[in-house]
């Protein structure tokens, strides 16, 4: 097995791959990268039992194929070789007894590979169930959604975010069963019968940044235990969560008694602020006073170890009765982050129960609630 | 005590002040800054038992000084506080017991602060030893020395850099008996007599920091157990170490028998290739042979685990006999980092005895040894 290739052309390949190795594994030979090298191309293949991920690097000008073969290279070693060539290009030859020559102008590094039959095959997924969505969505899903899974693993399936596929949309949901994120878009080529799976939260937050600039569509793979996202030149793999994700839609409360809406900007400063001295509370709560008569919203942190801040946020309306609620700042900011618009709307009903926070746009079918805290 | 200030260019004092202050501290007082409120301006003052930094803030348009008084204030807590409100000014106004309003537009904080009384003095040096030295010479001194002091405290004066002044020059010294920096500088105005004195290297690194861009004179007052540096409106205390430095001046060889010369940035990334492999090994050695014979230096970096690189680093002239030589790459890259020419000399004398790396320039006084590995 040999080649030569274009050194930073290589490094954008390898720094994809590197997304599923780990550098401590369990299992050593996952602390590598398989190489395959055919006519065709170069194979690489990295995993880290949660995410696999296989790439193909073509045959071409910048890499130019001497002989095929295999061989697994350790990858935090390797990349940091790669990185620290002096050439333009390097060499990489694969000697007897599995040593690597990797040459580069007056460089050359003999290193020490390991036997790629040793290296665990990556599920085989049939292309029965199959559909194509565009990155970009997909993309928006996940962000959108994925901040609000659990990380405590009391119930495993709360660490994913539960995806339905139908012909027409595509509605995705978070929840660690303090607050919520659902979001519905409609698609124009689903699959023929509706799905659902539930992809693990870290998972996804990788394959968000390995499409992170992609423009085409994705095409999805489905397996019994995994499932297979497809573009590019490149395959990510990611194990699905067993078990059935709770039914959220009977907790999204029908009606409102008082409705706020800021600009998201404005509540984001105004909580950043409160947080600074609610941060060091266990409860960690902020108070927010409606004062419907005076159209007046009143934020309140307080810590008796630190002190107290409390100040009015601008308000683009208020409608219904007054109220006065405490809740986490964080579940907030983090609502307002992901936000679609610039403006949200805030709907309460009592002070006890579960609020929603909205787009001002009709047309967005995202809701997140976020579930009060008792501060008396 | 009140004052209204202009809110980003108290934040650039604040900055300073915070560079003394631990955000934990088994003396709790010194989690905050003492703050002082005179007609002339405030005095904050922040100090982590090692380092002590005051700084006047002068009474102008930005400062308006309504009530003058003192207070302590959590220097973590007010930080953020101050980075975060909404306003272009703030005001801070102190309250009974201790309470401190702080208001910045629609945004109102009231913090607990401390009993200013309880807060240490910092100690009186005195004018009668003083004298006026250079930022750029200083900041210099500390750069090319600092880094070569032990960090381990089996030999606590070796964990500073040792500093003697004189009329015409000034000498700073560090070594960690592995290696070793020492750098002489001319000056115009030193003081009368010669004064030495061992200032600790972590607290010369933020004194570097602070005066980063200054270009004026700083001025040193000595004490007998602390020395204050004094420039812009800021005073910088550091305590002294104790005890006598080593004389090192023996340990620098008169005479070399091997002399090769590199550019210092062929020979680095050379050594940062081959700290990959060797980084792993207890011993972490590279080899360098110079071959004079054939005008060629080869350096090889070896770990039985991982494999092996090996490489011919362009020199610029070998004079004398041919040497095998074993050291520690990082202290060799080190070295090279602090050089102040683009080309170094290295003159070696034999396999085992330290050699030293020098610019090509000899107006320049700046010698940093190096002590080889046995690795038979």
């Amino acid at each position: 097995m040999k080649f030569t290739v274009n050194r930073s052309y290589f490094i954008n390949n390898l720094n994809s791959v590197l997304k599923a190795t780990s550098s401590r594994s369990t299992i050593p030979i996952l602390e590598g990268i398989k190489m395959v090298l055919t006519d065709e191309g170069l194979v690489m293949t990295g995993s880290n039992t949660d995410i696999s991920i296989e790439l193909l690097v073509k045959a071409s000008d910048d890499l130019q194929i001497a002989s095929t073969g295999e061989i697994v290279v350790r990858a935090h070693l390797f990349s940091d070789i790669v990185r620290k060539l002096p050439g333009k290009d390097f060499t990489f030859d694969v000697q007897e007894g599995n040593q690597i020559k990797i040459t580069s102008e007056h460089a050359e590094y003999m290193i020490n590979g390991l036997d790629p039959s040793a290296y665990p095959r990556l599920p085989e997924i049939s292309d029965d169930q199959s559909f194509a969505i565009s990155a970009k969505t997909l993309r928006e899903l996940i962000t959108q959604t994925v901040f609000a899974v659990a990380t405590d693993n009391s119930r495993p399936t709360l660490t994913g975010v539960s995806f339905t596929f139908s012909q027409k949309q595509i509605k995705a949901v978070a929840t660690d069963s303090h607050r919520l994120s659902q979001r519905v878009v409609g698609v124009d080529n689903g699959p023929s019968e509706d799905l659902s799976l539930i992809i693990p939260g870290k998972n996804l937050q990788e394959l968000a940044q390995l499409i992170a600039d992609a423009d085409e569509d994705l095409k999805v793979f489905l397996g019994d235990s995994q499932v297979r996202f497809d573009f590019d030149n490149l395959s990510f793999y990611t194990r699905l969560l067993e078990g059935a994700y709770p039914n959220v839609d009977r907790l999204l409360p029908a009606t409102s008694s008082t409705s706020v809406q800021f600009h998201v900007s404005d509540l984001l400063s105004a909580l950043s602020r409160a947080s600074l001295v609610t941060h060091v509370n266990r409860t960690n709560a902020v108070q927010m006073e409606i004062d419907a008569e005076n159209n007046r919203v009143n934020l309140t942190g307080n810590s008796p170890d630190l002190g107290k801040v409390e100040e009015t946020v601008e308000n683009l309306g208020i409608e219904g009765k007054s109220l006065t609620i405490s809740f986490n700042p964080d579940y907030m900011s983090a609502a307002l982050r992901a936000s679609v618009t610039d403006i949200v709307v805030i709907n309460f009903t009592e002070a006890l129960r579960p609020f929603t926070v909205v787009p001002n746009d009709n047309e967005i079918d995202f809701i997140q609630l976020i579930t009060p805290i008792r501060t008396f």
